[in-house]
């Protein structure tokens, strides 16, 4: 680390430094001068000057009331700014567009969605009603004030987080022969490339951020809408896989005798009755090999409930091998259907706290 | 981490660099004190001065040979030492109990193995066969020079690392109903605690190390006896799960109206043929939730060859959603039927490279 540390210029320390204050405020919420340095290990002066950056940025706000029992600036709690700086979160799936913004407060400011039926609708067309919808939610933002720093784009199928390709959703009778790139294809004015990701990787991450998730240090998200996907984090951070497809819960097979699936395999969990057992006996494998603190049930599981949930761990507890010494925990999701799309905003806001710099800084002249 | 330096009294740092100047050489081999210097960081006056306390340890050695081109001690070359300290690689299996003894050269100086059915024998009738054997490798051990520092039990089910209880052993009928500690039970004379942990895990750990697994960042271990198990390997680490119960592949159903397993559940893939077929059957589920770089097939299944490998790979290819991007890759294990002693022993020499001042300095004179 040290030798890190020396390789570093005293940008990348400065950039290094603001995202650790940023980053602390959006995780941790408002907060004092004082108490962010003694958290975050850095000195008071280092901390107020930071502070003093991020404000001139409009990503950090002091907030009026002071804190009972203190008086002036000392004991004036600071946060991540509402209303200044948002993220973009947008998704296709099976019978809907959506798009979001979400502030650095945690608010969702805008909430677009377009029903309708995409399944075998060819790609471009359904990017031309989504970039429709997004440009709507960009001008509803602006107009409440926000700029947003990013977008990313939550998709239903197999994508390649770093390029944004998507390979295959089998549930829009999208195969991928064209090597589709919604995302890329987006194309949104002001905005950097549109980043895209799988819909249950960024409800997972919704609900680390937001949901149960946020006591736990392993769960699987279970996200159960016209097809049926997962989320993984193991110790705090999504599992991707060796090639970003890891979390494809709905083509586990539970019986081979099955109805056919559209990918190809019968009687995977997606083409199932979906059960509190059918789940159960694909979540047995799940448990089997990750062994997780928790499963998280989302999206139309979530709106079955505790008493679902209850019958999902109760299977579970009769079909899986440790289960007898650590009983299964099986709750839903508290973020309701929209959770991949804050995810996705998220995920898109997540560039700013990475690096608060690529925000400039207001009134600032120009180099000549 | 530079507040954890400041943590850190001088007797901790000295240990931490002791103990990466001998991981370095227990991975990457024999090396001159200017190349240890270079690779970890350290200064060269710092790397000899812990080399010369290895040395006195007699857990590092100097190499006769000079290298070519280089003259006198600045070239010579050091190695972690062959036959001085071990490691004790236990194992109770289905049909045997062994023993082997590791050196920090990496080299297997013992090798002690008594076959006969463990099926529903009483544990401490088995622990006292084991003991007997353990008690002879030590023997053996200690006449070709070598001090064990620790042991660590490789066991067929679910085993708390933390505590070595082993919760279940199917294969074995100990159901775990007195709350088996045979690890624990196990005391032997001279040696610390031994530890216990599943045999696919250490098979795993060994895989890592000395296989195939030092090229792969993420891997599944499928390790074939008359049990079948999983240890995954994420990022250069094995995966526990949130109770130490992951990787239990032989406990994925392939078959809900297959033949009874001892589990409790039908179809499980112990219970299966083990055709390539049938073994896909239960990775495509691994696949799809895990998406590992490879699988390693271990054991029984390592004995079948390339032939066999590749077959499961071409079912995997027809099996899952992502193999048209990314063809599945299966690969036979290298380390024979041993894997889990190998990783036993690796993970109880691991004790003495997290630590080198455990093992005391020959010759010192001890304090009044």
């Amino acid at each position: 680390v040290a030798r890190k540390l020396v390789a570093m210029d005293l940008g990348d320390l400065r950039r290094h430094h603001l995202s650790l204050v940023l980053d602390h405020l959006v995780r941790e919420g408002p907060r004092s001068r004082a108490r962010l340095a003694a958290e975050t290990g850095l000195t008071k002066k280092t901390v107020s000057a930071l502070v003093a950056d991020l404000i001139d940025r409009e990503l950090v706000e002091e907030l009026d009331t002071p804190r009972p029992g203190t008086v002036g600036r000392p004991g004036t709690d600071v946060a991540a700014a509402g209303r200044t700086v948002g993220g973009l979160g947008l998704e296709i799936n099976v019978d809907y567009v959506a798009a979001y913004v979400l502030d650095l407060s945690g608010e969702v400011c805008v909430r677009h969605r377009s029903d309708g039926d995409n399944r075998g609708v060819p790609t471009d067309r359904v990017v031309r009603r989504l970039r429709r919808l997004a440009m709507a939610a960009l001008d509803a933002a602006a107009a409440r004030g926000i700029r947003c720093a990013g977008a990313t784009l939550a998709l239903p199928g197999l994508v390649d987080p770093t390029s944004g390709t998507l390979f295959v959703a089998p549930n829009l009778h999208w195969l991928g022969d064209q090597g589709d790139a919604p995302a890329e294809a987006l194309r949104l004015a002001g905005l950097d490339a549109v980043r895209a990701d799988n819909e249950a990787n960024l409800a997972a991450l919704a609900e680390l951020r937001f949901g149960v998730g946020r006591r736990l240090s392993s769960f699987v998200y279970v996200s159960g809408g016209i097809g049926i996907g997962a989320g993984v984090v193991l110790d705090g951070r999504l599992l991707r896989g060796a090639h970003g497809f890891a979390g494809e819960l709905g083509h586990v097979v539970i019986d081979p005798a099955g109805p056919p699936c559209a990918c190809g395999a019968r009687g995977c969990l997606e083409v199932s009755d979906r059960s509190p057992l059918a789940v159960a006996t694909a979540l047995r494998s799940l448990v089997h090999l990750l062994d997780p603190e928790a499963v998280v049930l989302g999206g139309t599981f979530a709106t079955l409930g505790e008493a679902n949930a209850g019958e999902v761990a109760r299977h579970l507890d009769r079909l899986t091998l440790g289960a007898r010494w650590h009983p299964s925990l099986a709750v839903p999701s508290t973020l309701g259907a929209d959770a991949a799309l804050l995810g996705a905003a998220t995920a898109a806001l997540d560039r700013v706290v990475a690096d608060p710099t690529i925000v400039p800084i207001l009134n600032e002249e120009p180099s000549a």
